[in-house]
Formats: structure tokens, sequence, C-alpha cells
């Protein structure tokens, strides 16, 4: 009797398109019950996510527009197949393409016959420097305010911008949005005040000799100079010799290039719906990193989660009514050109609405929550659900969902969630050659992914 | 005006012995809040734990009754004294001293020219091999029921304990307690069904080949056989082989010893109390450990974390109406006879009244939240600093408090408190060669150290 009842229980959830009585709604939180648990369970043993990013980190950094960045599209594509999905199909995005090159260097010269190395890497989307190198003085600045404030001080210089990540609060993400600026707009700024480049002190609370490189962009109608990060090392071992001697001169070399745009692409896969396949639940993460590790928290993670998520229901045979969806977005680094490109092409996809999308892209760390929507009235209908979350591990369903992927679809009400990890070891790691393999935890990676799991199929069944 | 306001609220708090009124309660809460945020800014910012422990670990393994545990005391003394600590003391406490010895070997004999090395470690208490070793069979078990009805079989054997810790649920303490009667009482067992020697599967989810090894305790009456822990890799190698061949046999050579016990000590520094000196608050981790690491998590982060939450406090120039104390216990990994001796003179201390201990003794991950006495009545009053404790990144007060070292307090009314951090990758580095300070992260670290700051301070000002 009692495999009877679970039996029609069963069909009652996965197949009636009614709304759900009281009696209903509580057999529906059983086997919601259920199936976190079993979600849970299969993904700690199997640990799966791991061994997905294992085989994407053997494929190297995969920045925008490289070898290695279309070898991640031939793979995904690839791993997609080996896990049964279906229309799994690739999305062609024009990209950048930025090359590093491999001549990256600094050296601060103490006297005729002495210089000291400092650690740099070209930051994405710089000039070169000429073949001979920069050779210049060197101010130091905290702000563009105080550049400004130089006046002409700056004139034939190399602008070092030296004001830290604030340590002090717990939230290292908006540490790192408050110190960004330096990276993205200093060889503008520098360039503006008469500099000759730009020297970026690396957006990271730690003291180590990694340089953390990211983007930076050109002012329109500014002269364009080069741009390195110093590690934080480096950075400060500069500062203490300019107090020393302000006049001590620096040689910067980097032969860093920028290439013509190359034809690249999203990495697309579904569980088709059984009963409204064109309503969509994406999950997804990025698929190009920076150059310096192998993106394993940024965004090999969001990726193999996502995959990881659709693996997870496959296995337990759940047949979702609607699609999810796996989009590994291609170029979140250099511009957001995919997930532009997907929202865009999205619209005309042959009647298909995106309900919902989730991201991925703050790191493998240990999960702490979701940010659903905009503001609590798009997040109350998930309350609900914040003890089934809690079950699995997460503490909290907040309101401020999106990301630079699944933030285009926004436009056409698609509801946009973030995972949410804990990121105080994030900024450790993050566009830095530390961002390997070695820095995931394979539990902690996996926790997102049963998280992102049992969030899409309440969405496919639920919602 | 608003200067002379605050510091006419700041008398308020700390001099007023009277029971607050609400408009008192109201500034007391603002007073509370800004206290946080200083000790987290402070906190972050120098991340001082970190420093701590890295003095700390340079003197290496702090294994009960060693001459590294020795000199840990002495320096722990002198860390309290450049703290500016009062009434620093020791406590003797006599304890075991087992040492590991300088063979620990386990080769599986595959032929008569070729043998097979597994990594192995002697568990902690565990008696010598005969110098020549022990040469025998092996007989693979999951269970202490499952080796009863081997029978005979197990006669003359190696017992081979091979139960893997449970990676399937969220409590890894919980699925640790699940798996550690297998290393604490597998070679009682293993010699009351006639074998020679334990052989136990190491108690982590990872696997690697890192033994990781804690106490055992032979059964008074029961004959002793050696017993050592296997890496997980050895443990998987040794069975697969098996599997082969069940007449494989093994040759294990272990040179560990106990000596006679030694006078080891807690290590006990003050923050006097101005009002309440004799109202005591105790701090404590252990600062004895295993040998394999130089127990970076376990505990010399719960000792830093004491030590720092007393600087943290001084820095702040509080001045709490309660004594706060810091205690460094001994010997809480073989048989916790520092948290007894501290209990037991407590309550002989010159009318000192011990109102609550905390215990940090699960690793330096970041925090989660506090457990706080036995049920949700101790609890209650702690409730309404929950916003309070979110502000410094905690997620949650519940009911449950204890630990080794603070336990025997129970008894006396003190109201028991554990710091609880996240534990999932807790037995990745447990007792194991991986526990070092490379497996610490300064900022999770230091948000402990922060946490238990405040609840010091609000026991002392508040409670």
């Amino acid at each position: 009797l009692r495999k009877l009842f679970i039996s029609l229980l069963f069909v009652n959830v996965f197949f009636c398109p009614l709304p759900l009585k009281a009696m209903d709604r509580a057999s529906a939180d059983v086997r919601c019950k259920e199936i976190a648990a079993k979600l849970l369970k299969n993904g700690l043993t199997e640990e799966y996510a791991y061994t997905l990013l294992e085989r994407l980190s053997r494929i190297g950094p995969r920045l925008t527009g490289s070898a290695q960045a279309a070898a991640a599209v031939d793979h995904t594509l690839k791993e997609m197949k080996d896990l049964g999905l279906e229309n799994i199909h690739l999305e062609s995005v024009q990209v950048g393409h930025w090359e590093r090159g491999d001549v990256e260097k600094a050296m601060l010269i103490l006297s005729a016959w002495e210089s000291l190395p400092l650690t740099v890497a070209a930051i994405g989307g710089s000039i070169a420097t000429p073949a001979e190198g920069i050779t210049a003085g060197v101010v130091e600045v905290r702000s563009f305010e105080e550049l400004h404030d130089l006046g002409d001080k700056a004139r034939g210089k190399v602008v070092f911008f030296n004001r830290p990540m604030d340590p002090s609060t717990l939230n290292t993400f908006g540490a790192y949005g408050s110190a960004v600026d330096q990276r993205i707009q200093g060889a503008s700024e520098a360039a503006k005040a008469g500099g000759v480049a730009a020297l970026v002190r690396s957006i990271t609370t730690r003291l180590d000799n990694n340089p953390h490189t990211g983007m930076m962009i050109y002012e329109s109608g500014v002269h364009e100079v080069p741009a390195a990060c110093l590690s934080t090392i480096g950075a400060e071992t500069l500062s203490q010799y300019l107090k020393k001697n302000p006049d001590f001169k620096i040689r910067l070399e980097l032969n860093c290039r920028q290439l013509p745009p190359v034809i690249s692409h999203n990495v697309i896969g579904d569980i088709a719906g059984h009963e409204n396949p064109d309503e969509i639940i994406v999950l997804g993460g990025h698929l190009d990193s920076w150059d310096l590790g192998t993106g394993a928290h940024d965004d090999g993670a969001g990726c193999v989660q996502s995959l990881e998520a659709l693996r997870l229901l496959k296995k337990l045979r759940l047949k979702p009514k609607r699609t999810i969806r796996a989009v590994m977005f291609m170029d979140e680094e250099f511009g957001g050109t995919g997930g532009k490109a997907y929202a865009s092409n999205a619209k005309f996809r042959k009647g298909e609405t995106h309900i919902a999308a989730i991201e991925s892209d703050r790191g493998g760390f240990l999960p702490l929550g979701f940010r659903i929507g905009r503001n609590e009235s798009d997040l109350q209908s998930f309350r609900k659900w914040e003890s089934l979350f809690q079950s699995i591990g997460l503490y909290w369903l907040r309101p401020g969902g999106g990301g630079v992927d699944i933030g285009p679809l926004g436009t056409q009400g698609t509801l946009l969630i973030s995972y949410i990890p804990d990121a105080q070891r994030y900024f450790d790691v993050h566009h830095s050659a530390l961002d390997t393999l070695e820095s995931v935890n394979p539990r902690e990676l996996e926790m997102g992914a049963v998280a992102m799991a049992l969030l899409a199929y309440l969405l496919s069944e639920e919602f």
C-alpha cells in the first residue's frame, strides 16, 4: 500500500498540471524534501563536479579568443554528450582576442649597475610598451583625485596606483569594487595626467608575489598607455623604495597585443521539459577565464556546477516539466558578449520563454545562499523553501539576483538568480596564478551544484 | 555635544551596575554595535591571530608530554606577557607521554621477492610491534559485528578495519563519530577475535596518501596488540589486493612506546574584571596537538583565537566588569586531563565563579555560529544578539554547547559555549600531516577570534 501511495504521489507531483490542493501540497513538500536529500547524498558521495573541473582544468587557461578557449568549447560539447543532454548546440559569439605575449617585466633602477625586478602582469586589454620598454620616473597615488591634485607632476611618469583593497570589511566583493577603478580606468587616468604608463597594485588582501590581472578599458579619445598590475609585495616594495628616493626610475616592458576579433561560442545543452519544453530555466557559468591560473574558481566552478546540477537531476531520473538548460557562456571577462548574444538570440528562439536564470560566478566555495529577483516581493514565493535549502547547507535566500552573463535576460522578464558562496577566500586567488584546481575543495564545489539542481527543479515543478 | 553624549554613554554602559532602563538599553545596544564593528575592523585589518599561529607553528608538533608541548607552554607564557595579560600563570597537569618512534612500516608481501609499501602511522597510544615486525595474513572487515561473525577466521591475523567515513552527510563531525570506533577500539576488538594487530582506514573523506592518526584505548583485561592507521589510498590498495588474493600477508613494524607520565601545564592569563574580578569568563583551546602535522587547526586555531580575542578587547581599551580569561589547555588529545585539572582547581580557586566558558576546537574555518548552553531556555537571553553576531559574519546561535576541555566546568553551573566554524574541510586535514599553517586562512581564523571577543564582552557586561 505504501509503495502504491508513493508512486501515486510521484505521479501527482510530476504530472498534475492543476494547482495543488492542501493535501497534495503536503505530499509535494515531502517529495521535495526527499529529492533534496537524494541530490545531496548523490552529490557528496560522487563529487562529480570536481571530476568535471579536473578535466576542464587540463585544457589550461581559457582566455577569451584563445586556442584553449576554443578547446574548452569542444570539450564541453563532448561532456554534454557524455552526460546525455539534449538539444546540445553552439551559439556563435564574436569576441575580442588579446594576447599576453611573453615579455612582462618591471625593473626598479636603483643605480647604473643595479636594478630590482618587481613581479608584474599586463592588465587585460593593455597595449604593449615599445620593444625597448618604457623607462621613466614614478608617481605613487592612491586615487584619481590624488592624481589630479598632482597637476603637472605626473607628466612623463609611470603612474603607480597603490590603494589597497580594504581588508576591514566582510563584504569582499564590495572591497574589490571599491579598488577596481584603478585597474579598469588607471591607464586612461594616467594618460590624461600626462603619464606614460600605469602600474596598479593587485586587488587582493593577501600580501604575496602573485599579480592579479583583469580587464581594463581605454577611454575613447584618450591617448593609450600600457598598464600592468603589480603583486602586492611588488607594490609594497616599490612604495618603500620611492619613500627612500622619489627619483628612482622604473623600466616596464610588455609585449601583449590586441588581435582581430574571433568567432567563439556559448555551449548549450538541455534536459528537455516534458510538459512545457519551451519554458526554460537556465543554469550557467562562463567558460572563458583569465590566463595566469586555470580559472578553476572563476569560473570553471560555475560551469561544472551547472553541468553537475543537470547530471544529478538526470541521475535521480527526474523528468522536469520545464526545460532545464546549462549554458556555458563565452567571454564574461572581456565584455560579456556571450551573455548578450544568448539573450538577444533568446528573444528570437522559436517561442522559448526564459522563466529563470541562475548564474554561478563567485567561486566554488562554501554555499551561503541564493539572491533571487530584484526585491522581497520577487523572493516571496521562495520563502517557503528556506528550510529546504537549509537542509542542504544554505543559510539564506535574499533579493538582488543578477550577473554579467544572465543580466541581459533581465529585460525579458526572466527571474535572475545568483548563487552565492562564501567569498572570504575568493580574492586570494581571483584572476591570479593561484586560481587552479588545487584551490577548490570538492565538497564545497559539489554543495553548490546540489543547491543549483534543487532550485532548478523547484523552478521547473513548483514555481 | 555629541562627544559628550558618547562619553556619557560609555560611562553608563561600563559603570552602571543597576539593571538598564529602556532608554539605557537602546544606548547600550548602539554601543554593542559599535564595539562589534570595531572588533571586526581591527581584527580583519591586522589578522593578528594568524601571526600568533605562525609563531606557535614554528615550535612544531605539540604532542602531549613531548618537549615541543613544553616549549609551547613557555612560548604561550611569553605571548601572554607580550599581550599584557594579568594573573598569568601555569597550572600543573600530569599527562601521559607516548612517543611515535621512528619506525612505521607496512609492507604487503606480494611474493618472495616483491612487496608493496602502504603508508601507515601508529595510532596514539599503541604499543610497538616486536623489533622484527609482525608478519601475518589479513582479514578485512567494516565493523565489529562483521569481525565477530568471522568467528575463528581472524585468529593470528591482522584485522583491517576498512569502513570509510560517510561522505554523504553535511554533518562531518557526525560522520567522523560514526567511523571513529574502528580507531579507538579496533585494537582490542581485533585482540578479542584472536587478531595480532589492527590496521584502520584513516577517517577522512579524501582519497590521498596521508594517514590520519588519533587516540586509541586498550580495553582493560584484553591482550594488547599494535594498531596503525592506513592512508585512504593505502586502505583502498590493500583492499583491492586482498580481493585478488585473500592470502596475501602483511608485515607491520612500529616502534612507538609509552613513557612514564610527565608534568605539563595549562597556561592561563586574564584581563582582570574591574568590578567583579572573581566572576570568570573563560576562552580556550588546547595547546597539545597530534604529531603528524603541527596542529594548526587542531587546536592551534582555538588557542590563538582565544589570545587574539583578549588582544582585541585590550586594543579597544575595553575594561570589562568581569574577568575574561584565556586558558590554553594541555592534553585534550590524550585524555583531557588539562580540562579536568582546570575544573577541579577552579572549584577551589579563592572564590572564583565561572560564569561561562567558550571553547574553540573545531578548526580555524569560516565561522557559522555559537552553540550556547544545553537547551533553548539557556539560549533565550542571547537571542537578542543574533543580528549583532550576523553583523560580524555568523549565521546562527543554537543550543548544545560543550567540549572536552570546558566540559568538566559544566557540573559547576558554568554556561558552556562552543564556537562552531564550518567543518566541510576539517577532516581533510584533521590529525594528519596536512594540519599545518598553510591550511589555515587568515581571515577565516580571525573572524572566529572577533566572534569570541564579542561574545566574551557581552557575557562580561550584559549577561
